[in-house]
């Protein structure tokens, strides 16, 4: 039924049977977006092993059969809220990397954690209080970027380290102690009545600026 | 068919109705403790929402009839753990508040949090992923207890603060960056192949002492 065009120079026969694109669409992503963002809500409210697909679906004012266009079911919807997570967070580790006054580095990274935590309560509540409902599937990909992001910011703090704004023991366990600090913020931060995710991160980050080896004051 | 005693000099009569003993026994305070033990257990391996009474019960090898007789209902053994948790967390603050000089205080609260949450990972990764969950009867009482916790350590953080431990912007908020480095250990300590909980509370501590005024080296 589709017109197939043949443009020269480049291969114009695919295999029989494989999908015309490689690539999600972009309406096809933007759609999945939706479908992340309504999936940690409802896992967020009634808990994972209560919420449903057919949940999903009725606050997206969808048919739920429709979901499958998108995700196999709910344990790769799971996944998919997990994938969002990191790769959020992953995402400006390089462009903070790049900063080269350390300190700026430092309140740059607080800052990063506390706001996108507190930016996005209901996708990093499910991600944090839902790890052991992973899928074994998944379990390793997943896993994998957990491993990547503590490798960075353990490379970031030994940098720091080596640079003399921090002195720490141990560069992985200060990086476990620096994401365990930022990341809690998502059981106790309420920006109804705590101070702007600016400030506490500002505070934070004097915080966790710790054992600087010079006197700030 | 009861005997009834009457103690001469003592209120002989209770009201028809209320039970004999208003303290549980020594005995059914055991067995609360064991079923609270492995329904932390459950929960942890199985979800909040998917385990049940009834595997509670198979793990202990008891009916779950029997159950009844210490818990009215899942929601309430979820409030048992949590209430547990709190407790435990409770326990030594007094001790260690006693404490006179203030770098052994605050090694010493650093210490406790790891080696307890260390200690006990199921009942800590069941009352820190389900907050949530916690039915609405009990979420007060719960809430109540939380606060205390968190401002006892304020306390603990603000007087090491005026004795020049540490130099901190707002207590409140270092409690909270101090309760979120060091609980975060469930997530990530895992003894078959990190140093010893007391190593990992040395090392915490350390980076605990959060821009310490007098340079310790």
């Amino acid at each position: 039924m589709s017109t197939q065009r043949a443009d020269s120079g480049a291969p114009a026969r695919r295999p029989v049977g494989r999908p015309r694109q490689t690539e999600p669409s972009e309406d096809h992503l933007r759609r999945l977006g939706e479908i992340i963002e309504t999936g940690a809500r409802v896992f967020h409210e009634h808990g994972y092993d209560s919420g449903t697909l057919e949940d999903v679906a009725t606050a997206l004012d969808l048919r739920r059969a429709s979901l499958y266009h998108y995700l196999r079911n709910k344990a790769q919807l799971l996944y998919f809220i997990f994938d969002r997570a990191l790769t959020t967070s992953l995402f400006r580790l390089d462009e903070i990397a790049q900063i080269t006054a350390p300190h700026e580095r430092l309140t740059a990274l607080v800052a990063h954690q506390v706001q996108m935590v507190s930016g996005d309560p209901s996708l990093f509540a499910v991600f944090f209080d839902n790890r052991p409902r992973l899928d074994g599937i998944f379990q390793e990909r997943i896993a994998g970027k957990e491993r990547e992001y503590v490798c960075r910011v353990t490379d970031m703090i030994a940098a720091l380290s080596e640079s003399g704004e921090l002195d720490v023991v141990d560069a992985t366990y200060a990086a476990h102690a620096f994401i365990g600090m930022t990341s809690w913020t998502y059981k106790w931060f309420d920006p109804a009545v705590d101070a702007s995710a600016d400030t506490v991160a500002t505070m934070l980050s004097l915080i966790g600026a710790t054992g600087r080896r010079t006197d700030s004051r």
